[in-house]
């Protein structure tokens, strides 16, 4: 029986632009448990079986202290540390035109230290459905939206609501085809390829795969993974 | 010039049926900076000059816990500990109906630790306004509506999604007239007010005012209040 060749995978970590909520520390080389917060990120990539290439986009200054730390980790399926654009998007655009023609594209933010390769393979699984798959999160809070004068418009039914997470998987295609397309500013991948009238479909990810955005995140993923090490996985 | 009296403010704390998500133990009383959860809380109301009265709703078996606590802690304001109901709506059924007819009422989640007398105080400011005020932050996260199958119907624009908390403060009989009217289940209590056609107001909360609900989270609760103890004010 022949053997149908396995699809290439290719992940965008996008890593630009991310330290303004710090006071001038780009977080995304903010210890963690003693590495930076990217190295986590790159170790779950690296480790992950299905990830053939991995691009990292920095902001344009943190550049070379990222091919430092690549060198250092000898993360062998990084084949570019690039520098990306103003927003999140333009960032993210730099990164798939530097893969090289892969079948899936797994987006990751680079302030998401605590993801795993169950998160990374369970998109692809999910993604092979319709194309785009995202992990979220059902929301826990509830969600008021509010008009300009700070009244309160209406509270969505909370069952229907997920927090958008990363990994966001792709086939190349699709995600290709809406960053062609879409101009205006999102606040995450899927906004693009939904913007295209495609069907993206969310899978669970994990309460405990945060972005760091503060101090205090920053602590809490140290304590989320100093927990796991510890053989608690409850969560 | 004659002084106008004061008017009386009650505050309900909601702390019944809140240790689903921690194995068995009431979260409400699992020990924080040394003290348990439930203390910090009581701690701001007692310390906070505009709050007259508190009355605490617990779960049945935690009601003797909850008495001792007021008890060794000198709660001077606590006029009662009492057992809530099934729902959280039950509960702070319960705790308006022993309020002893105030101007005003501050509801407050009993596992919302790291409240500040300032928030209590721009709430009432601000429910001034329309009789009805919650603190809330904006969503930093994007926000997907999902159908039934797991696909994303619509990303609603970020900028006007806000994330409910608590104190949320109304005038006696705004929040009293919603609680005898609306009878489905809701998730906090600006939703019943908001279902009667009156106006909510939002007023900015704090990102640290987390609720906890997991061991992380009591873990992030402990960093916050020891920064904000060591002087670091700036989240």
């Amino acid at each position: 029986m022949k053997e149908t060749p396995r699809e290439r995978v290719g992940a965008v970590i996008a890593a630009a632009g991310s330290s303004r909520r710090m006071e001038g520390i780009d977080k995304i080389f903010a210890s963690l448990v003693g590495k930076p917060v990217l190295w986590h990120v790159l170790r779950v990539f690296e480790d992950c079986p299905v990830v053939d290439e991995v691009i990292v986009v920095l902001s344009d200054e943190s550049v070379p202290r990222g091919e430092r730390l690549v060198e250092e980790g000898a993360f062998s399926k990084v084949t570019a540390v690039c520098a990306g654009g103003r927003r999140r998007q333009d960032s993210v655009g730099v990164g798939l035109r530097k893969l090289k023609q892969p079948d899936w594209v797994v987006i990751h933010d680079g302030a998401r230290p605590c993801l795993t390769a169950e998160l990374i393979k369970k998109g692809l699984k999910e993604a092979r459905r319709t194309g785009a798959a995202i992990a979220a999160v059902p929301l826990k809070e509830t969600v008021k939206v509010v008009d300009g004068e700070g009244r309160i418009e209406v509270t969505p039914v909370r069952e229907s609501l997920w927090s958008a997470q990363t990994p966001q998987v792709f086939r190349f295609d699709v995600i290709a085809g809406a960053y062609a397309s879409v101009t205006r500013e999102v606040t995450d991948d899927a906004s693009m390829v939904e913007a295209m009238g495609h069907k993206v479909r969310v899978y669970m990810g994990r309460y405990d795969n945060i972005k760091v955005t503060t101090r205090e995140d920053l602590a809490l993923a140290e304590t989320i993974l100093r927990m796991r090490h510890e053989g608690w996985h409850r969560l």
